[in-house]
């Protein structure tokens, strides 16, 4: 079960070129492709001819071109041609989805299309603000999605999973002063973690020589996405809000998780550095993308052993506030889904 | 479901020497293997000692020995000898299939034993007639017979498939005047494309110079081979029947589509090449084999997505004719022996 | 269905180390360790907390420490901390299941844990006595340990199966003489094999010249264990008793099959050789390893072909008497237990 009536990102904006992209979206074929005059689009992966994938074709002036047997679709998913100029039949069309492309990603939606108009993706001007500098990259993980929103949703992992990283000392972690609360769209949370020693790849990317500040900010959105800020400054300097001047070391990460199947799920991952020509920029990114292969490596192993053993009941402990914050909200929205069917049928 | 009462082929006649061949047919493991004396045997590959598979075993005087207790099993599958002589089980039998040895092929029966003897095998004399030179091989395909069928009957693909090879422009197989005929067992077409471009491989083998007209015929006999007679002249010499003396390029091609399961098979493929001082042999049937394996390519993206999404209906268009014909044939016969029960215990 | 009121080897006591051991028996995800005081702990591998492996945790002072968020369980499986010295919920524990190290092995019952504590685990002090010299290996196997059961209770398999090594002449198994007898919680049987041509790992091994009398004893302990005695005389000295003198040529073989799944199992194995002074030690137990490899080959295709195939019924022939006897007595243990519910809890 999945929510349907939102945005997931399907892809990096950059990955859609001269060639259609094939990518199961929400266990849905999807093939995405950018038309001639730049207008994304996002197509069930099927010619409904014979059944072929349509990213087995090419682009064309009009939009894509079944390799099978030369059918072409445009960008609404409308058969506009059958070779030798033969009939077209009136139901030769496959779905098409909304997409929107905007700050670097490629949203889709699933659900009902006219709902998709009343509702905007969330904003990463990040990505292209000239005094931020932007890396990113995707990993296909063999998780739900979900284990990868508890990941977010819980930072006292990172003592655990990360300490040769970003992890620090697993108790300043525990220990951290936290805010969770509700946002119309999801849930937020702040954590504080004052006089801490600073891990290691704070050490190299900020220039820290002794104990830091580190203040973090979570804004998650439902039901797949984390926006996240993180800094840290010198101990004691009083600057425990995100956007403070004094700090010296900030970057932004966009978390993007989109369900594949049910376990299984793309990670896309972008991290936008502030004063990037201060920092051993390359390094940083190479030490975060290392991390979140720590983090693939537990919620797989994780995903392995529940799905095995899904009955037994998990318990419940203090750090999980927001998870459950996060958990619930979904699953409000899958119910709330359920009981309202679309308003439009979905075409 | 499959047909059963119809030949398929199990093996090419050279694959059985000294050791045997294990394949699974029509989902049944089958043990292929040559006596002592040449007569070629199929059994049931499940010793019904405990099970191992035959095929492990050895060949011997008497038949065929099983690899993990020594049972000796004869060409009808009986058990003639148990080690220390000791008493045979009136029940230790496995099952054994009809077999037929013909024009370098083994083709086999699943169905009713007292029906294969009245329906002979397709003929293929190309494979030993002193005039023509032929090379086979065979390849395993992650599809199920019938997207292979489809792809030999709609030769509309070929400029999209093959562009690069035996394809030729696509508008001139869109264009192609086509006559479809039922026949007795099956289907047969033919396709004319005069004033045509010869593809790469055609003028490599056939040394054409300017444009030509080629002519294919096509017969399908259900449920899985297909027999294909290709050649061309130079365009205008008026040399459109198949067999016409004039063609300077000819080849027959047969093909044998046999189910592994419902969505594998074994692709049996046998090119015959008339008059083959005149032409570079080995490149045309290298450059046939690449060809194939676009085939393959396709067909197995086929397969996978109609697995994922087997409900969705499929449209039907203009080049569709002979495909629809050989796949409502193949319902029939399934049909009609889902009535008719076999005359005969198998065993 | 398994017997789970039994021991069944889990892991070789020198495999438990500085880290922990996960591994699958009888289908439950199962963490072996050895805590800081020596004790061989098995817990259920899977965290309470969020479903994580607590295999790709670490050992500490108190027990095992998840990897994920840090909670600590004790070597009964009870949670004795949650990081941050947060409240741990009453229900907060995980299964844990009884073990026993003992001569080398680790054994563990999933069954009733009050049974567990009035059988004991088959005894092999040949693994320490200074005596002997001892080697063990274990090989995953992808069949049921059924078939390895079998495989052990029939050995006329060697000269079909182990013609290279330690085979001989297959018709001096099928013909040896056999004792097959029922013992209180298994089956027992002795072979010989008089004036016999020693297979070459004999010649190698003892030093044979002529012909030998070869013995053997099987001792199968219902469901999953065997112990064997295997020695060789020259011709006619008499020595047909395992234990006798005479004998110039023993080892003592110890199986144990522990299922992993209905389809898989772990084959542990340690060989255990007299005198090894006399003996080249190293290439006899390499000879050994790799018969079991032919075994192990010969089983899995077993399983294979009767997963694919398992209704036709099988036919019993003179050489299965002893395979008969224990798969009845593991099919009446699992009578029993289901008739029986587990007289406590099982936690």
């Amino acid at each position: 079960m999945f929510v349907n009536n939102a945005w997931y990102v399907a892809a990096y904006a950059d990955e859609l070129t001269d060639k259609p992209l094939a990518r199961r979206i929400l266990n849905q074929p999807v093939v995405l492709f950018r038309s001639p005059e730049g207008t994304v689009a996002a197509l069930e992966d099927r010619c409904c001819h014979r059944g072929a994938p349509l990213s087995y074709g090419a682009l064309c002036a009009q939009g894509i071109e079944c390799g099978y047997h030369g059918l072409i679709y445009d960008v609404q998913g409308r058969c506009v041609l059958v070779p030798g100029g033969h009939r077209i039949p009136p139901n030769a069309r496959v779905r098409s989805y909304p997409v929107v492309e905007k700050d670097g990603f490629v949203w889709l939606w699933t659900g009902d299309p006219t709902l998709a108009q009343r509702i905007q993706p969330m904003d990463y001007p990040w990505s292209h603000d000239p005094a931020w500098s932007e890396r990113h990259d995707m990993y296909p993980i063999r998780s739900s999605y979900l284990m990868m929103v508890d990941n977010l949703m819980d930072l006292t992992h990172l003592g655990y999973v990360h300490g040769r990283t970003i992890g620090g000392t697993p108790s300043a972690h525990v220990e951290a002063r936290m805010r969770v609360e509700k946002t119309p769209d999801g849930v937020r949370f702040v954590r504080w973690m004052l006089n801490s020693p600073p891990p290691p790849t704070y050490v190299k990317a900020g220039g820290f020589t002794g104990l830091v500040d580190r203040c973090q900010e979570f804004r998650f959105v439902a039901p797949s996405t984390v926006l996240q800020w993180t800094g840290a400054v010198d101990a004691g300097v009083g600057a425990y809000q995100p956007a403070s001047p004094q700090v010296k070391f900030a970057f932004r990460l966009f978390h993007g998780m989109t369900p594949e199947t049910e376990t299984s799920c793309f990670y896309f991952w972008s991290m936008a550095l502030l004063s990037p020509d201060r920092q051993p920029w390359d390094e940083l990114f190479n030490d975060v993308a290392a991390t979140f292969k720590e983090d693939q490596a537990i919620v797989e192993a994780q995903q392995a052993r529940l799905s095995e053993l899904p009955d037994p009941p998990l318990v419940e402990i203090h750090g999980d506030g927001a998870t459950l914050q996060a958990r619930a909200l979904i699953e409000r929205l899958i119910a709330q889904e359920r009981a309202q069917p679309p308003t439009a049928a979905v075409g």
